[in-house]
């Protein structure tokens, strides 16, 4: 089976066209808030439309399909692996040399656990990445997604990307796309639910977490960056909870967190408005779009903060523990060739099967007998031109590329190596697109990654067995476009843009 | 009965609570389009928040249901008032000598009617604008609505009225009004339900052209301005039009009719898009944002496109009688004391008696006996400082106000007088609002004008006794704030901002 090309794809515009597709794609993205504030005036009335793509951009259905189709089984493994404790231990507590932060998430939960834990529910508002893989050798199944990350904290762009899928189909509606575009039609765009879905997630703990034991009316807690550029993403998913499910929400800035919450005597956790210092609320859940990243934690007052929170009754969404499921180091462990461990907590085999189709090969970097293999694989240059090197931590920006590998392990003392995974590059079909970004276009070759966002709250028991899951639910999609030039991908540190996909029959 | 007065509203603010305030303000505002085009870039990317007021005004709820109360009796009489040619003629031909935007629309007009109309529907989407006045010698009836003025052409901001009546709304929503202000709750505030109202009349407007007559598919043409840094509020209506009615909309800027619409033996008026010249559309409906103010008509190639859209079979909203209907003239017939015009247009007495009271004592300048009195008013200062003298035309922004009246007149000829009207100035109720502006806040005191929208859509029939009206129904509201310092309103034109009730019972 061939893999089809579209070279005629996106269509060449006249000055006439794309002064059209442009003045409508303006109008329509301020008019519903596909917008990013500017970095003139990150805090100001002022902004700006989001970077975009002109054109969804193409995407095999099949590929779209299984990506969707494995959402529910990601989120069962990820709840399992967080409810495991001791397995999670295990796995992290290798790297808590090397990586500090690691290191300091694992202490809070420890500390917390010393305490004891009062809040048995969790929620996972997950988003699993993927780009399409072309293995023209697989006669069954040249296209296929292969899994590049799974998020479990702060998963951004579910508020824009509705935004974004919704332009591109005002755009065919309103006939910006030139007629001999028969790719772009109805049956083939697909509607983005992420705003709507995660609302959905948030709310769903919300109930579940009950009524207010304190007295105090219960709210949910956006737990922010200062001078959030891309609050507008977040705001439509705040916006959704408050005005279809009616619930209290308040944005905090992850430094104020001692300042403005307080834990009571039941360990609940009270927010007073600082608008309001008369107005108390019992929190309800603490969604995290803050943070993750080691960089925000720059003294003892940001980790006594992470304590304060995951010690509160407060659902987190996510917990620790939870957080650190999401490092690429147990993505690592379960993606490394014949792991066990997928098996261990995905029992049902069609799902484990699924979800393994989805892997592409990890390996770990330590001394174990495939990060021996690994070594060999990254250290020579001709063998690393097929890899990417990652470190174990959320956050991104810091990948090496192919024949970038060797260098930069020489560069690092051996004991830092394990810090990183090797996994193998994956080869995405090459198409063009047109980026609109701060009022200029570019055009050129393009790589989408496609997220998938998952909703799964669930309920610890005293052991793994006895965890029940609540809500399990797929929640819409993301893709992200970027310049195949670059090699990062992230629209809100300026790398790529919001797209939305161009489902094709292959 | 006593006018009350609310010395302490809106409350005022500490710092914490205006960040709050000011912080969901902005972002709910871009995050729903309640947005403007920057000055510096009308065309780019960039918006900002639209000029709003920080609280919602107070507003006399006897006041706001008088408003609405009288919309469809409105509707009626200036459909009826369009309707009749030669009533309108013999007003209008007065001032044919002395305003020659005026004079050059009756040429239009003369013109079509020559070669024979085609099309006998009509469309009005109105708003009638009034002030709350107080008159403390009124023991029943101390505050009423009186008419500033009755729009009958590119009515503006009903699109942004809808956004910042939510926004209010949000901000309650969000505990973001003290508590000290009982006045703003949920009972108080008012949705308006402009924007989708006018969409709701555009599209049956649309529906009643019927079936194309040419084979090509029909649309609604916007007729906009260049450089519209007020799109977000015809954007909304288009948005609502498309998405709930599902019309083609297409905008064109008035420079660019004769270019890009030709009309056929029919006289169907038919568009082809510059962007897909290939493509052709019958013109059901010709919305005019443009084209009411003089300053459009810029010489023979304006009147030629006025005249080519006024002859053709689409709808025109409005037609030409009809914007020539709305001039401040036919306002001062009908709101001259002891008028019989009112009555001959609103057979109904209960109806005529309702709009009568809406109606602020409105003077000619001309030789009749009131335009006698009028003159001696106007041109004694003691007299002249409870009246404002405006120009009969559209448009705004040359008013002159009290005691600047007599020095004005003096520099004007004489037979020029007759182009203006003098009404008694409205004494509206003294409140406080801040404004939010370009980044800036301004508090201080604020005159607020009520403008309510109408929707109309009638058959012409032989006479004006054969009008079949078809549509007639009340669409929302606008209040619109500005310093009390200033003494011209217009948002668009950096005057004053969009704001939207907080009714009061007295």
């Amino acid at each position: 089976m061939a893999v089809p090309e579209y070279p005629d794809y996106p269509p060449d515009l006249n000055e006439q066209q794309q002064e059209y597709l442009l003045t409508n794609l303006k109008d329509w993205s301020i008019a519903h808030g596909l917008a990013v504030r500017t970095p003139e005036n990150p805090s100001g009335p002022q902004a700006i439309t989001a970077p975009v793509t002109l054109f969804p951009s193409l995407f095999p259905r099949v590929c779209f399909e299984q990506a969707r189709s494995v959402a529910q089984a990601y989120n069962e493994l990820y709840s399992a692996i967080a409810s495991d404790e001791e397995w999670l231990g295990s796995v992290v507590e290798e790297l808590t040399e090397i990586d500090d932060f690691m290191a300091e998430l694992w202490k809070v939960h420890l500390a917390v656990k010393r305490e004891g834990y009062v809040q048995p529910l969790n929620l996972g508002l997950f988003r699993s990445d993927y780009m399409v893989h072309i293995d023209p050798s697989d006669a069954i199944m040249p296209l296929s997604v292969k899994q590049v990350e799974f998020n479990t904290i702060a998963s951004s762009f579910g508020g824009l990307s509705s935004q974004v899928s919704a332009m591109h189909n005002h755009l065919l509606r309103k006939l910006a796309y030139p007629d001999s575009t028969s790719l772009i039609k109805d049956s083939s765009l697909q509607q983005s639910s992420s705003a709507h879905d995660l609302a959905k997630g948030l709310s769903a703990a919300h109930r579940a977490y009950g009524a207010s034991g304190t007295g105090h009316p219960t709210c949910v807690l956006f737990l922010v960056q200062a001078n959030e550029r891309n609050v507008f993403d977040q705001k439509h998913v705040e916006l959704a909870l408050i005005e279809s499910h009616g619930v209290e929400v308040f944005r905090l800035t992850f430094d104020r967190v001692l300042e403005n919450t307080a834990i009571d005597n039941n360990r609940k956790l009270i927010y007073t408005p600082p608008h309001a210092p008369h107005q108390h609320f019992e929190v309800s859940l603490v969604y995290f779009r803050a943070g993750y990243a080691p960089t925000e934690y720059d003294g003892v007052k940001a980790w006594e903060a992470r304590h304060h929170i995951e010690r509160s009754a407060a659902i987190k969404c996510p917990s620790v523990l939870l957080q650190l499921a999401g490092t690429k180091k147990v993505q690592q462990v379960l993606a490394t060739p014949h792991s066990p461990h997928l098996k261990h907590f995905l029992s049902d085999p069609a799902q484990s099967e699924q979800v393994l189709k989805t892997f592409a090969p990890i390996y770990p970097l330590d001394q174990s007998e495939a990060g021996q293999e690994a070594r060999k694989l990254a250290t020579s240059s001709e063998t690393a031109a097929k890899y990417v090197l990652k470190p174990q931590r959320e956050g991104g920006g810091n990948n090496v590329y192919r024949k970038n590998i060797p260098g930069f392990l020489k560069g690092l003392p051996e004991s830092h190596w394990p810090a990183h995974i090797l996994m193998e590059m994956i080869e995405p079909p090459a198409q063009q697109n047109v980026i609109y970004r701060n009022g200029e276009l570019q055009k050129g070759g393009v790589i989408c990654e496609l997220g998938v966002y998952g909703v799964c709250l669930w309920k610890n028991g005293s052991n793994n067995a006895e965890r029940a899951v609540k809500e399990n639910f797929e929640a819409g999609y993301l893709l992200r476009t970027k310049g195949d030039s670059s090699e990062e991908g992230g629209v809100a540190a300026g790398f790529g843009c919001v797209d939305s996909v161009c489902l094709v029959d292959v």
